[in-house]
């Protein structure tokens, strides 16, 4: 079998980790790779001597491609990712897919409708360390999920096309939905644009799901100390998953509450430890999570599977983040998602979509 | 001089440390313990054969005591404080001061008209490393401050009879507001009760303050990782309080952002590495806050002195404690919080209050 | 019963801990506590006000007391605690029990003479951490131990009758002694005089055991960062003891090597991933191994039981530490002990010792 | 001017990432990469489609090369480079320089017979924090170094023909060689061969250097926890380098101990807390030192500049490593080391050499 043909459009900050795989895995072949920027092209060039340059994406449609990877600012991702499916060709778009759902069930359409696949780089869904925080919750071990409490903290402006949102929280929304098994009903969000006016630079979103069950996001571009931290709290147990950790990325702990028996009498409060068993450190055989992602897109060309990261999931995480989005603009409002219309999403009119 | 006469009331949780602290001061004379827990009484008794047990908390009115310190559960706060004063009591009431506003100013009302100290224990006002991260913002350090991000975890319930908000928020709202120098002008709150039905163990915070600087709060009794830290964003350097590191509680970072350059064309995205400077660890001089408050408690009423932590910042804390309260109850509404009845707590009429 | 009668003899440093626990236990009654020092004599006093103070520790001797905590300066050890022993006292005596061997056996034989219990503070003797990780050596789970290595160091000058050896590597060494079941055959130091001439503060030991055995034991009372730590390495899992910890004092690690089959061919070096397993850290119940200690003091008086940390373990480490300080001072040269002198130390006549 | 004709021998575990750097350096042009294993030449094949590929090493002679790289296993070194440079090229040969001082010795002298470059691969000597580290010791910022203490420890054998001696300590003792500025004056080392017979995967290495400074660096194939340390001790300040931190590897703490005055009378001891400053963690500007080794090895080639690591510093980290091996196989015996024969190396003669 022939070597997938992909072209890659955005060499800037991901495009190159994106290139290094593509370049790697044998059933990819990398062809071409396009960026406006002169500097950024040159540095592909001296990188990857065999590869076509482009400052122009559009140069990438003669070049008889099969897939093209769309990593750009995220405010282009609909236009270009459209006219690459106007060519015919396959897509892999970094995350956050668009800007708005609409856009998004825009090219999910476009995507059916000729047969092409469309997934979104959403990496947490090729992690080991997510796969094995989901099978934890999965099996019961954790018990019934109270809540999860996510953050992403850094000290870096990614985007000056979008804000803090849509850069750092689609990573934590999509590992949500994907360990839960949820979509959320509604969404608020807090936030505060310190640096430049108008651009959030730190948001904290909470996210209500069925039977009570509650997420809570904190992203930030502005915090001293790095952190990449999921926590599952449930009835039996709880685990962390710490992505700043090289190895031991997820912690079991065997902790739980039982409901203390009221005291009766005493003005003194009652103090309960409730460590009640062990910490387990899950020896998780961890591939890079990128890699694992851009075989899986070569994967279902070749094998015209539906992605596990799909145009749908991304759709997903948009309209979340829209939502959240509108309550940043609006004082923190509580919005109510619908998510009867994602049943359409697959319909062929575009006009039921929204 | 004669040392105070201090009795106890609550010999829980707390109570064994106040003990701890007001027999050993040289300034105080530890008299009397009540608790109604046999087994507590026990133990004071055991530890301080020479101090008066009592099973009632009424019998220390008999004793000629100078103070009294309130450790019992909040709901139980308003009622035993408003005896001790009208004993002619000093008194030391452990945080929150009570559980609703109206109480606190009745207090603060009596204390007032009877010419008698008092203080609610909020230990962070006699913390050295709060003290330091204060002169670090009050010097402009730090800059423009942004915001405050504080965290309060830890595996434990504490009280049956208020939630997670009443028991973990006052310590870093309390901060927060000595920190900022100022007042929220409004609050919202999200939480869930996760063990029992309506007690929330889980909840955020958010408070906004005049010129746009925000704190978000985050306290749970249900997290496997102990964690109390409050972080400073300011717009020249970062402070972050660890309060669970034994020597290193403060760490201040020379990280600011400055608004890039737009960079022009190019799809790729930039990214800035931010660090610009050093961190600095300073040796803060650590004495036990509680020994400090314990002292403050007795200086306060030898000197006739109003204390660091007076009835009205415990009132303040309670008044935002119950706007949060009722957002946390009404699904997060934003809460404008009333200041402008502040002035009036001083006034002779308790009419004029609420 | 009645309670067993204490005095304490040395108030400074860690005497205040004994009091503490022999004040609170239900079965001693701390009847009496000597410091040559006023002030420490005066903050025993105004702490426990109903036990008697004494300048001079002969006044001890005529209390009617039934033991004696001694918690001097090791090199006033000897002749405080054969002066106790004469008088027919029970005696726990801080570590290290001597300065030296002899003095040790002197000491041993008058107690099993007179009938009296001779106990050593080796505290870690009473440490459920340490309880734990015997039980996984013991019970095979590590597999065949190839070594253990230790490091306690810190910033802090203790004692300046001895140096860092006497003061901090008893505690390594009555653990390793503890842990392995076995005596070191032959020992060798290497260390350096940094602060004061001739006052050895960093220190590194090579304890050779039977087997083929190993441990490595690192002090210093100048290095920037506190360090409490023992590593016991086994064919199949290792285990780490870290007294820093609060909770999580103790982690097991399912790692192990397999002999690689080798690779034949190629320049290239090989790396193996060795890590084959999960991490645990098992949740030990901690109680104050001082407090254990104490217990165990009054248990052993009342029940004519040998304790856990007798004169005779006191002995053997004070055997190691010597031939350590030995090589300290020759060049770090390699000091075979010989044990065979061990049996008559129980022998009725102090000639045969030696 | 024309890029520097670069072959690399040896694309096992560390040979990809010099022909990365190769490959990627402006001023370099890797034309060959050589490799026994049919599997690794595959691989760099597949990496760099341009590079020609080469079983028997050989080959490498006939392309016209400027430089060889030799990454090969440390037995290989010396029979290789020196065909390198009898083929007249300039060689960077990974540490350990050779296995023994006279084949060290040899390749200088033929380097320099020939007016060729021979670099060793001592990666530190191109660290930004090693080099902060090193104006900490000569400013006086630290005053008089007391001693300097090395860790290396991780799970996994590298090395099948030499031992963990001459894997892992090559880094420190060039680190603290470049530090100190200073040679030892002898050296001792004890070890344990565990997992296989004769080959020693753990040990413990003591250099003293002139003015009674002296060293220690502890080596381990078999430690649970991965250490990357280096801890300076000084009169003054103390400084610790944790390889392990992403980004904040140095820190310098502002600790130094006061002898204290002798305490007059009392038993107890006396416990000083004697941290007196704060605690600094400057910020470095981070550049993979591998990128900086290649880049000077380029320079020094093109400048015909002598090498910051030079083969001089291989063939003395080669000679205390000798010195150590011998002092592991002969019970830690104290081994001097006669540094008078480091000014014959440069003799023209071989004879004087040894």
């Amino acid at each position: 079998m022939e070597a997938i043909k992909i072209g890659i459009i955005g060499y800037g900050y991901w495009g190159p980790n994106l290139a290094r795989n593509f370049f790697d895995l044998p059933g990819s072949d990398l062809v071409a790779i396009a960026d406006l920027n002169a500097e950024s092209l040159e540095r592909a060039q001296s990188r990857y001597p065999q590869v076509s340059p482009a400052r122009d994406y559009h140069e990438l449609f003669k070049l008889g491609l099969d897939a093209v990877v769309v990593s750009t600012p995220p405010s282009t991702h609909f236009t270009i990712a459209r006219e690459c499916l106007l060519h015919n060709l396959h897509l892999l778009v970094d995350k956050p897919l668009t800007l708005n759902a609409r856009e998004a069930e825009e090219l999910i359409e476009l995507a059916e409708s000729r047969g092409l696949n469309l997934m979104v780089g959403h990496t947490f869904a090729y992690n080991g360390a997510v796969h094995a925080l989901k099978s934890y919750i999965d099996s019961g071990e954790l018990g019934v999920i109270y809540y999860i409490d996510a953050a992403r903290l850094n000290l870096g402006l990614f985007q000056r096309d979008s804000n803090v949102l849509w850069d750092l929280a689609p990573h934590d929304i999509s590992a949500i939905l994907y360990l839960l098994g949820e979509k959320p009903i509604s969404v608020s969000a807090h936030g505060m644009p310190c640096v430049s006016d108008g651009i959030f630079d730190v948001a904290y979103l909470n996210l209500i799901f069925p039977k009570k069950i509650s997420a809570h996001v904190h992203v930030s571009w502005l915090d001293p100390c790095k952190v990449r931290r999921i926590t599952v709290v449930g009835s039996k147990k709880m685990a962390v998953f710490n992505d700043m950790e090289n190895e031991l990325k997820i912690k079991i702990y065997d902790k739980g509450v039982d409901v203390p028996e009221y005291t009766n009498g005493g003005f003194g409060e009652f103090q309960y430890s409730y460590r009640s068993g062990d910490i387990t450190i899950p020896n998780i055989r961890f591939i890079e999570p990128l890699r694992q992602e851009c075989q899986h897109f070569i994967d279902c060309i070749v094998n015209r599977a539906e992605p596990r990261s799909s145009g749908r999931d991304g759709w997903e995480v948009v309209k979340i983040l829209a939502a959240a989005q509108h309550s940043l603009a609006n004082g923190s409002t509580q919005e109510v998602i619908q998510w009867k219309t994602q049943n359409t999403v697959t319909s062929p009119s575009l006009q039921t979509l929204g």
